[in-house]
């Protein structure tokens, strides 16, 4: 992936950002889809992700889609831009258990500071999805200067 | 620590749930305030938690914002019981950087079955603390069958 | 309408409780759509409905929002039951000019006692419908004693 | 009162733009504490104000407490910059009974762009108070262009 961080190629600049986001890579979780104004990234059930009754820790299912829907709206921004989160809210529907979980940001409203996002995460026991967790997520563009 | 998830004392039940939260070791984060209605959870900085900026992931500083919260209400159950997040809504106030981060989780509204507590994070550079989350947060009181 | 308060119909114990709520008659707003799982409000804009630049408030599209989630959620409740909200985070993705406000609310999650919900609420000129309004809401199941 | 949406004067100033808020009029809602980060606003109980039970409507104490934390942002702002309400998140703690409300908005993190607000509402029966409402507001700083 040649100099993916400047060039105006969404997908590039979402896999290059999210290459620097350690956690992700001590999660084991990767980017799925990658479209303008949509990601998905998906993460492998693992034992040490879990809350006390075996379940993925609503914070780790959360860490997931905090990151699809920041790069959902990041997605959309120009080469050079960051993006922050500012806040988010997560309603949480049923124990995430499953072999696979898949988190999937969109941009519901993007705007030249704030952008706000849809987030959910579905469990996956093979082909059969339950989701998982439904949210919001206000993205700020942050400009170079 | 002799049974504690069977007796009244609540740092000992605490302890012992917290201890099943796999991904509390995996972060290396640890207990630190337990007392009922109210738990502080300390995370040491790691570069292996950041997001592309080298800042704390917003999800991980969620993650023990989240135990901390849970296990506030947590610690005026009884014993037997369990603790589910309904939901959780954080504001990021700053980018979460320094040597350590404290969780802090404060019961606003105990209840028969469900618990509001406020969350809060500081991110700590020597005795220096920045406030870096707030956030409301639901629990639910799981009773056995 | 007769004795739809004790009646199986949703609908009818969608509008029988929609009635006792007397601030919808002072801000005059009706009920539109009522289906199980979904009911709609419209508001026309009215000038003493408004913050300070003539929009529409923000408390108060989100008091019909909340009105539709709950109403939602209670559409699909037993007669005899009744419905409070436990919290909700609204996102507000426009300033809200229009001639008539809809609010929508739709269960995504329905439960024994807690039921998730999403919001709308769209401003309307003529046929062009703005969304001005996400949100998410938790509903409460309350049953008889 | 002279002039004063153009005085520095952060109490004129927040004066100014509530007596535009034509709902505040509707509710019968006012201004009691006016301080450089802090509002409250008190409002009698009314029984056109309420949801089926004869409570005051979640809607209705979310539309003083979004007034009260967006004022309580706006009193820091310079003289001629706006406010406007980006979200909102409201945990409902006890139905809101009382004869009257006082809604009480709170800086906890002032910024260029967004300040983020801590609301609370209490229900007066005489002298005793009950937290009704708690919740965190992200409220935006609008300049003149």
């Amino acid at each position: 992936m040649a100099a993916p961080a400047t060039c105006a190629d969404p997908a590039g600049r979402v896999q290059a950002s999210f290459e620097r986001q350690s956690i992700m890579r001590l999660l084991g979780a990767s980017l799925d889809v990658v479209e303008p104004g949509r990601v998905d990234i998906v993460l492998p059930y693992r034992a040490d992700l879990c809350q006390q009754n075996g379940f993925l820790h609503a914070g780790i299912s959360t860490t997931i889609a905090d990151s699809a829907g920041g790069y959902a709206a990041f997605s959309l921004f120009h080469p050079g831009e960051d993006v922050l989160t500012s806040e988010f809210k997560m309603n949480f529907l049923a124990p995430a258990k499953g072999e696979r979980y898949v988190a999937s940001g969109r941009v519901v409203k993007p705007g030249k500071r704030l952008s706000i996002c849809q987030v959910e995460v579905h469990a996956y026991e093979g082909e059969q999805a339950t989701l998982c967790v439904i949210g919001l997520l206000t993205a700020v563009r942050v400009t170079p200067r």
